[in-house]
């Protein structure tokens, strides 16, 4: 007996316990049918990729925090960071053989070696869907659209999906003639809402230069309220003259035609030309997803168009759309707004061993619930039956079957309700079919 | 414009793509579905632990295919090599929080970086489920109903779960006094199959210094033949007179009454005291499954009763039984015997986009087919119909919904079935309420 191990998980990582890990599951399981509904198809990459290829596209941020070693072979190999660059070189290397448009989800775990101070985890699951290889505004469309049903699919009424379109931004700037300080622009705008109108106004002039009719210009496009179809009117009137802000206005109205067609609520979608979508890689629609009853948590769901996904790995033009949920922070907002459900188990039913004769009768007697499509966790030890019911507990089934001496004896079961506390003694005969219906039956409520 | 860097994977790593991943996602989302009926709760924990952790409990050969290195903090790191000591430290750190008995089960990848050469990736998915904290034969007797479940869920009608209990031969050596040499005997006995008695004769005398008659009951236990009831007969005079064997004998005897008892077909189920499996940790149950039709990929499911699962972590006593799911040799076995679906689509209906005006719709029809529960994918672009069928071709589309400027006018739509060639033309008013009964019509064929 070898000197004992502390047990103990690296600092940023922790275990999933199944309290949870059983939501994370029915949250991944709700995206990937959702995805599914629209024809994106999973796919899977390596945890592992040269360090050649993580580090070709990444930020001086994320080559900071990646996790690399030489291998057996002495290969300087890397720790994935994202769900984008394993896409964007999955996509050099197979798309001739996947052909185009090619519309992927990836649910997957990636790595950052983050300073935890603020609260981040250096392991945590991303989980995108992506449209590769059209330009059509169809796949903008219905990237919102994913997105709705997505939120309606988790059981969220009150969420807003905010869109804008980089070349709204752009088109204004191409009219002022600041195209080429696009960035700096960018970088003031995003400070707007924290920092106000002042202190942005005074970042135009100074970093981008902007005089003050194009400062004044700037901040009214940021500034642009009411409601859809009063944005869009605006602007029209800001925007006309520029190709590319016309471009951009024609897409944004289409998106809002497409989602009133469908049905879409006019609450759940809004125009809003202040999200910009930090990253430089995108060049048409953005997208940003707030709960209403939490928007300080920040966006939830947010993704957008680029123009060209793979072209450190290959001279095919790839342009593409796609979203990325943020599952650890949904799943936090979630209980947060007490929409999970408190069970722990996987199984609704628990059967207690309470006659040790019996096993055989039991197991039976499981089998053919299960048969019904009903999971049933049948205690292993024919302990006291408090211990069985302190463990049940814990557990928080929903029904309990009760089968001592007695009800053996006549052939029967007490199916019992554990929220309400009420009980039912039904016969177990005809392959235990009275039994199902009444689990059904509780299990409906 | 950087360089651009050749997109490929590490050797011994791969892509999946859709038509890889999707049977995996179903046969993932299936074992899933068998182990929570049984009441078996999911977890997870980091692909990165403690390098200690990992050394701990592993052998030689595991830590030497052990991927390693020093993190930002220089801590010594390590990915997982297998989801058993992470289960071991995971129980040694939450026993007492979760309770016993403690079900889990937990699908995810592992890291070795093992030879190539022998057709094996670095990469690979584990798919495990156990019961910690119990020592009844009833957490046994649950592991093999569970395996034979997850074959009848997954479509494979010809499979025999094979089960030996290592107190069998314990129980033998105890009675003729060779337990001191166990390990020789295993060993030797491990070549039976191949190598034939007469040289395991020689090995069992010279490595574990057995005599005649020793080597004499050795084999004859090991060559016992006959259905279940005829082996566990011959068992009882061989092993009548020691405790461990008795009690071996016991709980083989239990598990085959209680497998019958449930109704399990006695094809499926057979008594065979030469498997082994090669761990040196199992100390009870043991069991593996194999195909019949393809018997020589060896055993998919494999598993069994382990005396103490943390004990480098934890002074708490933890007994446990469980199996593990071959995923990958699996679904090869799937491939083979041609029970995969040949589908590389995750909605079963395509929407071509004819009409370039009438995209709103074609996403409204979409969504109503979306709505009745039915994935519908929508081509982004008005292309030639010619491009866009090619495009369903391809993904292997069950239904093709066909609206052109006739069908738009007419208030139909041309519900084709893609694998009969048939086509039928139906009206659109009513949610699109006939459209989903015939699409459910073409689907339930």
């Amino acid at each position: 007996m070898p000197e004992r191990i502390q047990p103990r998980t690296l600092k940023g990582f922790r275990d999933y316990l199944p309290s949870a890990m059983i939501p994370r599951e029915w949250l991944i399981d709700t995206a990937r049918r959702v995805y599914r509904s629209y024809g994106f198809s999973p796919i899977d990459t390596p945890a592992l990729e040269y360090l050649e290829i993580l580090t070709g596209k990444g930020s001086d941020e994320t080559d900071k925090q990646l996790y690399r070693f030489a291998d057996h072979g002495g290969r300087d190999v890397g720790l994935r960071f994202d769900l984008t660059v394993p896409l964007a070189r999955f996509a050099a290397q197979h798309i001739q053989e996947l052909g185009t448009p090619f519309k992927r989800y990836h649910i997957a775990n990636v790595w950052r070696g983050e300073n935890t101070q603020r609260g981040r985890y250096r392991e945590f699951m991303q989980c995108d869907f992506d449209t590769i290889g059209t330009e059509s505004n169809s796949a903008d469309i219905e990237m919102a659209l994913v997105v709705h049903d997505l939120f309606n699919a988790i059981g969220i009424e009150r969420f807003t999906i905010h869109v804008n379109n980089r070349r709204v931004l752009n088109g204004l700037l191409e009219k002022l003639g600041l195209v080429e300080q696009s960035t700096s622009v960018l970088r003031a705008l995003d400070k707007l809402a924290k920092a106000g109108a002042e202190v942005v106004a005074k970042e135009l002039s100074t970093t981008a230069g902007a005089s003050e009719d194009q400062v004044r210009d700037i901040l009214k496009l940021a500034a642009l309220e009411g409601d859809n179809n009063q944005i869009l009117a605006q602007l029209e009137s800001l925007l006309s003259g520029s190709e590319t802000g016309e471009r951009g206005l024609a897409e944004l109205t289409e998106m809002s035609n497409a989602l009133s067609a469908v049905g879409v609520d006019s609450k759940r979608f809004c125009i809003d030309v202040g999200i910009a979508r930090g990253l430089d890689y995108y060049t048409g629609t953005v997208l940003e997803t707030f709960l209403d009853d939490l928007p300080a948590i920040g966006s939830v769901c947010s993704g957008g168009r680029y123009d060209n996904l793979a072209e450190v790995y290959t001279k095919q033009h790839l342009p593409g759309v796609g979203a990325s949920l943020g599952l650890d922070r949904l799943l936090s907002a979630l209980e947060e707004l007490g929409t999970l459900e408190g069970n722990s188990t996987p199984a609704p039913v628990f059967l207690p061993f309470f006659d040790a004769d019996r096993r055989n009768d039991y197991l039976r007697l499981a089998d053919q619930v299960r048969r019904a499509g009903i999971g049933v966790e049948f205690f292993p030890e024919p302990k006291k039956l408090g211990k069985q019911l302190q463990y049940a507990d814990r557990r928080g089934f929903r029904v309990a079957l009760v089968m001592g001496v007695d009800e053996f004896a006549s052939g029967q079961c007490q199916v019992k309700d554990l929220a309400s506390g009420g009980s039912k003694t039904v016969s177990t005969a005809s392959d235990a079919a009275l039994v199902v219906a009444e689990i059904q039956q509780i299990l409906s409520q």
